[in-house]
């Protein structure tokens, strides 16, 4: 199996804020920004494993601006680290200004799929082989999040994730 | 302001899963599952504090089950602990089968809301005093979550993180 | 099979006015109201009859409130009385003011369901017994209007809906 | 204000059955045809009235046939009486086989509609003159329906319900 | 096969315009437009052929009006001329103002349908015979769109297009 | 006003096939995809001009491939010359195979877009300077749509559509 790179699975997904998307202060609700990047985050994840790709977590996300209706948002979703069945994706949300043009980071998140076969069997999937500084960085950090996940499941025990125990301890 | 308590705020949502909602594999997407129990989570937001309410991030969230088409989930979304402006809402996800009736824990998340005024200002919430057991072990929870939220965003340092630091240094 | 109590089907369907369901008053669509109280009915019966539960038909409903953009709506349903094959669903509807919290009788609706297997051929369903004064009420009521509506359809003759006939000759 | 005739109204909708309004059976679920039959409903009452319309009541409908996916379904909504404020409309609809070209009735319902000012007011409406034998039968038919929702919603004695009480007394 | 008249596949789709499909002026989206008219021109050629119809290609369409939220839209889709499994499809869309019930011209558009077996390929379809003055006008402007496109798509020479190079060398 | 490059505009939208988009051969709906394409269109129009963007016309636009559900679809818009307040866009679309990942064109087609004010008055837009060799190519062919749509809608001479009458005189 061919270890790809983090740019094979890059998914850009450019779309407007419709009206019927917005909440009572005609901003997108935060439930349809979760909605519109899983489906970017399972596209990355097919195009990294090229197989059916379910949602198996989401990692804490944070909505730091309001994205209001008329804006035009660029979902970027893309494969941060592979383990056997598993990947997780990083996603980079940007909004543009209609009037300006002004792009401004609106969010970032952090999902994990697994790969599946036609019966919902997990499949191994392609290693990941990090290029740039910032793929490099969020590899890393995916293993830590990997860790603190098992952790808060009472999957791993606190003492054996190194890499989160040292967070706390030094 | 009166103190509430959880029951106060519990918002029940039982919904099909309609084919527009399905992956290839036919089960619920969870993009999809994502955004129901946002709404959710609004509501119970919004009952507590009776204010408009935007979601402000997404805790941790794992799909342990698929959900396939035509079940019947029902989201239960309940304010589990009230700070300033903010409120952590814990959602219990349930399904039923078509033909035995039987219902199973699809899944739980926590998500955040912060109730706004009609500028989108973050303004005063009610306190919360939980009646149950299980209400209880969720507040007292809820402040691990809120450190290790911080935490993670290099807002607060890991020795401050009293109760978070204690999982890893026992 | 076994009779079931109306506690047993009872659905509480909680969501938001969204503004892709409002008329040109900024009010939820009538239509709108009836599909959202249709699947709410339909999980109802479900849960009565643990079949696939098509809607035979849409008792009289009125709309004496409307539903403004913004409110939360509970659509709460539950099985009424049960005959050989069908069910009678009574749907209270209540909406909540976003601000003060004040919870009001939207509507009430009556929708009857009919149980059929995977060939779509009517099965028998199990008895209901009521428990509450108030579900003994709509429980002996249903039979009056199930008579009406044989009147009505011209399948059966006004003398002998005798239930029915007591309220135009006393 | 002028008389207007049910053709004036009439108001045809045809369009496909969609996979997202299908339920397990494949068939169109009643609560999408009750919405479709409200929006073809409204659009009559406004073509009656030149005023904004909203949905007042819904007759006994029922749903004697299933509506497979696929199928081409019509509905034509006429005004079938007037009355001060309010009208009657009368909707039949038909379904056309994707293969024969068969047309057969599917149902028929009829809804209520108001027509109302920019703030929710009531407003008088034209009179409506019936011009074929079936805009007649209709037309004579609405006022016995409106007597026995009067009756049934306790605004109206039995008594003083002429048409109707000729119905089980004669 | 019978040949068949223009008014036995006329399509009649009459809807409102709905908060979720406007742009920010607050007017019918070109695309929700566009899959109306799709919708509707795919059932008269439906209705033509009695087979299962797929989009070929959309001809020139031009947005000369734009089409505001709480207009009435009617979508008027026609067969104009049938090939040997080609369809031309000709639409008018009209739109009536809430208040005046004034009704204008909003667009025209042309559409191509094929009509298919279930394995998606090709089939024969019946010939048309137009009736009135413009159907007969637009049947003949049909072979020289035709030529147009296959000249446009390069498969016939310029040469060849009779009908269409008259156009240009009188 | 600053001459803009057609890179400014490129306008990337990647999604899936949705079950409800699909007709009953299980390919997506013509018009489904007409409605995407003119969503990315009115992005790379407002991208180009910073303005509100309208659509104007649909250029011939051919289906030459299925796109079954569950592909994958890369809608690409890009401005390709600007006239005055109207902007000519191309727009390619891909498709992706679930498992194989091959990538293939399914379609091309060309909207035109206009740049309006807030009272929807057009507005004058930056020139488009091409810089690759297929930009030149389509920025070219662009004028020859122009003069045909004019010639087709006699709004220009066939004699003065000096481009377009070269094709069949010489």
């Amino acid at each position: 199996m061919r270890t790809k790179t983090p740019s094979e699975s890059r998914t850009i997904m450019t779309d407007m804020v419709l009206p019927s998307e917005t909440n009572p202060l005609n901003n997108l609700f935060g439930g349809e920004l979760l909605a519109r990047m899983d489906r970017a985050a399972s596209i990355a994840a097919r195009r990294h494993s090229r197989r059916i790709t379910v949602t198996a977590s989401v990692n804490h996300v944070a909505f730091n601006r309001s994205v209001p209706l008329g804006s035009v948002v660029t979902v970027e979703a893309t494969v941060s680290r592979a383990f056997n069945s598993s990947m997780e994706i990083y996603i980079d949300v940007w909004m543009e200004d209609r009037i300006s043009g002004e792009k401004v980071k609106a969010n970032e998140a952090i999902y994990t799929f697994v790969a599946v076969d036609e019966t919902g069997t997990p499949t191994e999937v392609p290693k990941l082989k990090p290029e740039t500084e910032l793929e490099q960085q969020r590899y890393d950090a995916a293993l830590r999040r990997k860790q603190l996940s098992l952790v808060l499941a009472g999957k791993m025990k606190p003492n054996d994730a190194t890499e989160l125990k040292a967070l706390f301890t030094k």
